[in-house]
């Protein structure tokens, strides 16, 4: 499929120029090109790389590294992005802020004592509590799902450390990660009840590496109960080995994680406005937290790169849509916990600040899943089979995007609370298969992006994102009028 | 290529049963099938996996984890792996212990702490000294190679940080590494005579992870002049991206790392003696030390496994070959400094105990680049093209080894010194392709070994080994004569 895409790619290169000069020969609107032909000329732009996407990851990554949610790199990221949003040329640029605890890592290590000593690498998961000043130290327990640790009988664990030691299976589409992540999520609370010490966890990852993949787990009334480590997947398999030699294992794990109360995050907003109907909004949204291990490429400084440069090839245009497009860089994505219920995560702020304004908002997205190509067009149900819908197809069907069996259903965490509030969601799929070779871990630094599939996500989101906003199709429950074609 | 070799693998599976019914159909010496005959059938033997040489990588690499040089558990391996070569019927088993001052990692750190706080992946260089209790910091002052080291003024890093950014170039036969590795050996002293504090490393690799990869520096007068420390890829990636946006760069280094001075290692051996030349020996080496965070599974565990499971092979044959075999598990061939001149790392103990019988060692060749498949097959001199040379390449052609262009050269490390002394080397070249990217790294573990792979190189191994044995070959200086067949 790469192959293919990039035949594409190199077609639509020698195509690009010719589809410049078109665009910069469009007139004034009435005089304009179809929406359907302007979507197929912002798509070969993006395509043969007149974009900003790569330059956006790479100064974003570079300049600001790890950027954790109530940081001062987040924070100094934020106000980058939002005097760079001025500079591109859009409108209503702000940054709203809204307060949080933050989880700070620090150091961190565990090692195998008995029967020998070797060093493990671990990652502490987000949230999670320090162990004791110098360490704790128990006998390890494997359980092979989070099933197995639930059937353990209550007090079973006194004293030990629980691992869940399931292998993630690697899925297009990233569903091997909602079945294994369970373990990660529901773990730390399952083996403290029944008396654990600690938690491990066999890295909620594809990859086989000595690098942790770390996460956020459930906390109740402001805490994760025990200390909780995600295993990389050699150290994992070393356990498992040790234990299958017959050998009791014990490992001595130390964190000093800790807590800043009075920390703040912050959304980053800006538009083009549209041209007649400026107060319907096409919103778009990705994070620019990150976890801190890593420096946030992939999760999701792509994310910001491709909606940013999907609103710049708009913006550019010599005419608007005819509605608002709206781009906002969440804060606080994935680890921060509220200071009052409902201000944080990122997309929890965007819906108490905005909630007037909702009901204007007539679609939205997000890009969270790292910068592998797209390759299939989700809608809300009222669009779905609809001739908007057909119009898009003809647009990003060159460029390798299929049409999605059913309508768009999981929006993502950032615009999840938006769709709960009841505004229209599309996604664009994209190929997830190495995606969680690198999700969460210090690996997720920016020689892990590709250039040609990146820009290939912006094509198909500038396509898709102006058919939307130069049309009055209504998501919500009508059936759409067909774009003028 | 892989696929070849699969193909051939399955062949090889299909017919193996016949051939080990044949193998056991031998009868006495008299009778035996020629050379050539029993070299193809314990080929086949270990192409159907009918080899323990994944069971000891397994085993050696769970058991023990990492084996630095003169560590306990590199002490407790040879313990391990000597009662396992008696309890495998292997003749003249014992341990050759040796003096050495060890060289042990502690706690290790790094991070940017100017123009932001960013954290870094690093790994000490092996015999490099502890930075002060706190830590260093300073400007980092990056060159493009050793050479533009070198060609600073001296005195013109006085407190700066030297950085050599060079990459690594990707190469089937690892011919890249050389080209590298100059400034890993010879940086650290040139960065300290023109006045820097610190020096740092691109890692000498080809991966894109956040691993550095480790190794020996030059030292002299027992010390390697200023703490030294291998950046993983990405992040000598974003030192030079944070320079190229004409920001300062300023990082701070800590390491704790130690030496001892009263630690041994030792060489582990065992043979299968000889029918009626004992006295001449084909002596097969590996190490069985390993870099200190992974466990050394490419890096030798595949090497100990390889040679192990070809002596197994050929002592299993029902009756012996002419001349005796030995497998040496060298120590300390990674790290380690000599207490006396001679006395460390293995290879020269080796020679310092057994000068007297070198005469009589009759081939030699070690097996310490991981375990893909073995590609070509290099002679000593006096056996390039010769009979015995065709007689080898005939065996080894099915399972794709090719003859090399020019003789066996390099011996490597373990048994370069006894090549040194005049024994003829042979080399079984293997596909280097991916080795760079584990070498030295926390990420030398089980899982980076493709099993069918590993078979390869036993079947490579045994049936050269046997021709070499069963022969009464001079592979020092007289045109060999053919081998019976």
């Amino acid at each position: 499929m790469y192959a293919k895409i990039n035949v594409v790619a190199l077609a639509s290169r020698r195509a690009s120029l010719a589809a410049l000069c078109l665009l910069s020969g469009v007139g004034p609107v009435a005089g304009a090109p179809a929406p359907e032909v302007v979507a197929a000329q912002l798509r070969d732009a993006a395509m043969a790389g007149h974009t900003i996407a790569y330059s956006w990851v790479s100064e974003l990554t570079t300049r600001f590294g790890p950027r954790p949610a109530g940081s001062a790199n987040e924070q100094q990221a934020a106000a980058w992005a939002a005097a760079r949003f001025k500079a591109l040329g859009f409108e209503n640029v702000h940054i709203e802020a809204f307060p949080l605890t933050a989880w700070v890592r620090s150091t961190e290590s565990a090692e195998i004592t008995a029967p020998n000593t070797q060093p493990l690498v671990v990652a502490a998961l987000g949230e999670s509590p320090p162990t004791p000043a110098g360490g704790l130290e128990g006998d390890v327990v494997i359980f092979p799902t989070l099933g197995d640790l639930k059937a353990a009988a209550p007090g079973s664990l006194g004293g030990k450390i629980a691992l869940v030691a399931r292998r993630m299976v690697r899925m297009q589409d990233g569903s091997g990660y909602p079945v294994a992540v369970d373990a990660r999520v529901d773990g730390p609370h399952e083996a403290a009840q029944r008396g654990a010490s600690a938690f491990l966890l066999r890295s909620v990852g594809t990859d086989s590496h000595r690098i942790a993949h770390t996460g956020t787990t459930r906390y109740q009334d402001g805490r994760v109960p025990i200390p909780s480590f995600a295993l990389s997947a050699p150290d994992a398999d070393q356990l498992e080995r040790l234990a299958a030699l017959g050998q009791t294992v014990r490992v001595r794990l130390v964190s000093n994680a800790s807590y800043v109360r009075d920390a703040h995050s912050q959304n980053v907003i800006a538009e083009v406005r549209g041209r007649d109907r400026p107060q319907e909004i096409v919103m778009l949204g990705a994070h620019l937290d990150s976890w801190d291990q890593g420096t946030g490429a992939i999760d999701d400084g792509t994310g910001t790169a491709i909606i940013t440069a999907a609103l710049k090839l708009i913006g550019d245009l010599p005419h608007r849509p005819r509605r608002t497009v709206r781009v906002v860089l969440f804060g606080s994505e994935e680890v921060g916990q509220p200071v009052e219920p409902g201000s944080a995560f990122g997309g929890h702020s965007y819906v108490v600040n905005h909630r007037t304004e909702l009901a204007t908002h007539v679609l939205t997205s997000e890009s969270d899943f790292g910068a592998d190509r797209v390759y299939q067009l989700a809608l809300p149900p009222a669009a779905s089979g609809s001739p908007f819908a057909q119009a898009a197809l003809r647009v990003l069907g060159p460029i390798g995007v299929l049409a999605a069996p059913r309508p768009a259903a999981d929006a993502g965490t950032d615009v999840g609370p938006s769709v709960e509030a009841g505004v229209p969601a599309f996604t664009l799929s994209q190929d997830g298969t190495r995606y969680f070779d690198i999700h969460h871990t210090p690996d997720d630094t920016l020689d892990k992006v590709d250039r040609s599939q990146l820009d290939q996500n912006v094509a198909a989101w500038v396509a898709l994102v102006w058919l939307a906003a130069d049309s009055d199709v209504d998501f919500r429950t009508h059936v759409p009028t067909p774009p003028a074609n």
